[in-house]
């Protein structure tokens, strides 16, 4: 048994493929024909160009447009004058194409691979993939056509490019096994968006398996199993089997209304982080935005975003949910998120400090900016604005004041906006879960933040590992929070949603049927999992499990009892 | 009008008395009979240490014994051989005894002065008063004699030293206006003792009056004006006739027993740091302990205290106390207070972090030292124990299990204790608010701490400025979790008191008293004027003044209305 990273879920059982690594090596030699080398450069270039297109065309098929980026992003390195001009001064100065490509490729890994970002370490990778490519071809290399692997088979390889996973039939590929990549590298998502359990950095797989070895692949653990013993593997083709009967159940509540078992309509909104993620969010079933991150644009910027680029972002989220509502969260910096060019002090205790709406109402000429883009937006949508930390009625006060502001000016300068946009109010602070019912006379939603209400309600730091043992969403205290929290929202009248992790954890919902949450907001790909949950439970049957787990004392005992009473 | 530290209430009017600053400098000559030149010095300091003991004498007899113990200090620190010894040695060098008083002294205070500590830097300022009086002796200077200043007299010097403090006779001395110091320095601790109005810290005061400059003093606000208006003085005039009945109307409230207006009868106790303020306790007429903060004597020492150590230090309050109740909470570490020797981890977010009764219960064997410690010194007193930082009722358990196995080890051995010795909960994050309930059920009583309950209800670090305007006990959700708090505890049948600064609020008090606690922890210095103040409403004003605020929505509303409503 070995343990490697759980990247993409799911049992593949089969017989091993190992994908062997070409030996790149060559000879430098000194050019004298240099016009000629670069016309065999240039031909490779062209023929990887070509090979790139083909193979993005066929994932774009075959998987979907995200993906497809991956490789079209490699036409566009490689036809950037940094990185092909440079390979061809190269080769005038006497170099042969392959030092070439390897020198002028060598150094932007060495460059991106320092640099300490995910994104960064993303493009090393990627220039890493375009430089193998192009040596196979000037050293006439051919990959073994992995489109014509046998069914059921477990590739095993020090990594995958993205020229050979497209070349993956989901049909003969039971599982993946690598050596290197995390859950966000490129062999995870392609694993995932064609359903092939994969583990990723299993070290030194390559070396410790040979063809034809069986091997279970667990994408869901992160465990591979090498000639697994007759009980392993039989208690395996089990776990498989049920894997698969239930990807099937999910994939019938695709297009469905979500549902209580007793009938009971409940809306499940996905939560993102940028506009492109909307799309993610229809494609996955959601039926609307129930938190827009909006910091993300910030973070992603270097600059204080303008009003007009704000606008351009909220404003495609809202025309690609079509008329699904969309909820904003202004700006929620500070705590564990810095944005550098703000220039934000260092704080004792950054999470009890100066962030999210104290901060925006302590920086109002930026606030107003968020609020003006947010509000022209809603012309185009059924946008919604929402507050984050919020601790006293005054927060809200002082933002409606902004909003109508901003409404008088469109009014006197004929800007197109939605006059009955609604404002509402993260409750994920002790304060604002006490104050709920103040809140909720003057809010026109609420959405319930569990990570921070746990987190502060526990006085824990979520981050802090030798304090993890108490945060807990299912803590007693916790669960008294919601259920006040939910209550207040529905004796006034106002929905509520819950846009924390807990709104998918499959204990959790009968807990929120019971106390009458009206939005589930949850991770895209989480929304087919959630349906499935909700329309397990009836009302009567969550209402008997909530009224014994409230009676519990401690955190164990009611994970236990949820347990015991799930229908996952 | 100028503005400092106010170090001392009360209001003082009178007439300037500068004391100037006395020119030490001195020829630094080489000494030829340095056994002549080092008895020129023995003398000094011998006379030095004969004067500093009257002084001291002098300040334990009409002040108290721990303001006579800075200047004992000061004998320690002069019979110190690091210090006296570097002197003599430097005499035997050729150097003249001034020079090497100078030299010594300096570079101590240099030494101090950079540590960032309070007491080294408190340290720092007593070398310099040792080594400003011993060049006094050697150059032959004699301070005037404050003891002969007129009735009426305002002191403004650069700093008072505790020597000029020890001539001070508050018959004569209205007030004390100094250009360095701050709350906690010998002149404020001295000022306070004398009860003279002071305010410290006000810059080059020394420089902008003269003598015979009228002045007033008010150490309530920190304010000081110099020759003021006529309607300003006759304002003030006012304000001190004010102070002064207010004052004589606390003294009438000592020895009395603690009651409502309408008769109610409440406990009113003291919050204490070791246990010799045990004695400042009583002689402030507190009528037990509410919070003895063990986590002084692990600050204070180099080391871990001994299971010996801490039982004569709770023994003392035991004793000390004679009976009466003495509540200590068991190691309150982490968050803002480090104790270097224990080697704790640097966390983001300290106060939501490993801490209190985290950490004791991570640190078992150091913990059972203090709890046998406190279940020991129980045969020798009232004492309770009661644990910081509950979250959930498990802490609660361990606890109690703890001190249960303790009980039957003590049983076994023959050692004696109290069989009913209590155990109690803070109540002071909004976890431990919302299940109040579950808690009382197996607590002996509870101590809400306001402090740290208001902070991580509102989710502000109380030492951030920049939210400092959110953090406040009359904030609704504050006071709702307060008043359901004390709710819990007496639907449970326990005692809940307080021991947060809110205990002593004039504001607060009156929603106390409504909300039904029965047990009020104050600074051994507010007792007269919390018990004055209790007993000025009535159970039924105080509910209608409590049914009015509970309706109000903001922390402004509701400050004002109490405001409005005051007694004081």
């Amino acid at each position: 048994m070995y343990k490697g990273i759980a990247a993409s879920r799911g049992i593949g059982i089969g017989s091993i493929c190992v994908i062997a690594e070409h030996d790149l090596s060559f000879e430098k030699k000194k050019i004298e024909d240099t016009a000629a080398e670069k016309e065999r450069f240039n031909k490779a270039v062209d023929e990887f160009k070509e090979e790139t297109m083909k193979q993005a065309e066929d994932i774009r098929k075959r998987i979907g447009p995200k993906e497809a980026e991956i490789l079209e992003g490699h036409l566009v390195m490689i036809s950037d004058p940094s990185m092909s001009g440079e390979m061809t001064k190269m080769i005038d100065a006497g170099q042969c194409a392959e030092a070439a490509v390897e020198a002028v490729c060598d150094m932007f890994i060495g460059m991106f691979s320092q640099m300490d970002d995910e994104m960064m370490k993303q493009r090393a990778s990627d220039i890493s993939d375009i430089k193998v490519s192009l040596l196979k071809i000037l050293l006439g290399i051919k990959d073994i056509d992995i489109s014509k692997v046998e069914p059921g088979t477990i590739l095993v390889a020090k990594d995958l490019t993205p020229s050979m996973t497209s070349q993956i039939n989901n049909k003969n590929v039971a599982g993946i096994i690598t050596e290197v990549g995390g859950k966000t590298s490129h062999s995870a998502i392609l694993a995932r968006a064609l359903e092939i359990p994969a583990v990723l950095s299993v070290p030194d797989v390559t070396t410790l398996v040979k063809d034809k070895d069986t091997a279970i692949v667990d994408g869901t653990e992160g465990i591979v199993y090498i000639n697994p013993e007759g009980d392993i593997l039989s208690k395996y083709l089990i776990k498989r089997e049920d894997f698969i009967r239930k990807q099937s159940e999910l994939k019938g509540f695709l297009g469905k209304e979500t549902l209580t078992a007793d009938g009971e309509s409940v809306e499940l909104f996905c939560n993102i982080g940028t506009p492109k993620d909307a799309k993610k969010a229809l494609e996955c079933d959601g039926e609307g935005i129930g938190l827009f991150r909006s910091e993300f644009l910030f973070m992603d910027s270097g600059h204080l975003p303008t009003e007009e680029e704000q606008f351009n972002a909220y404003k495609e989220a809202a025309v690609t949910m079509d008329g699904k509502p969309v909820i904003i969260r202004t700006l929620d910096i500070g705590g564990d998120k810095d944005i550098p060019y703000l220039g934000m002090k260092k704080e004792e205790n950054p999470f009890l400090g100066y962030r999210a709406v104290r901060y925006c109402l302590g920086n109002k000429e930026a606030y107003m900016l968020q609020l003006r883009a947010i509000v022209r937006a809603s012309a185009f949508g059924k946008i919604k604005i929402m507050l984050p930390l919020v601790t006293c009625v005054e927060e809200l006060r002082a933002v409606k004041e902004m909003i109508s502001d901003i409404k008088k000016d469109f009014d006197t300068n004929g800007i197109d906006y939605d006059k009955d946009i609604e404002v509402g109010c993260m409750i994920e602070t002790p304060a604002a879960s006490l104050i709920a019912d103040i809140l909720a006379k003057e809010a026109d939603f609420f959405s319930i933040g569990t990570n921070d209400l746990t987190q502060y309600t526990m006085s824990v730091d979520r981050g802090n590992a030798d304090v993890a043992y108490l945060y807990s969403t299912f803590q007693p205290s916790v669960l008294r929070s919601i259920k006040h929290i939910i209550e207040c929202g529905r004796n006034a009248g106002i929905p509520v949603g819950m846009c924390g992790e807990a709104a998918a954890d499959p204990l959790m919902i009968p807990l929120l049927i019971s106390f009458g949450l009206t939005e589930f907001s949850v991770n895209p790909v989480l929304v087919l999992t959630a349906r499935c949950i909700i329309s397990k439970w009836s009302k009567k049957e969550a209402d008997e499990l909530a009224d014994k787990i409230m009676s519990l004392t401690t955190e164990a005992e009611i994970v236990a009892a949820l347990k015991e009473a799930s229908k996952e």
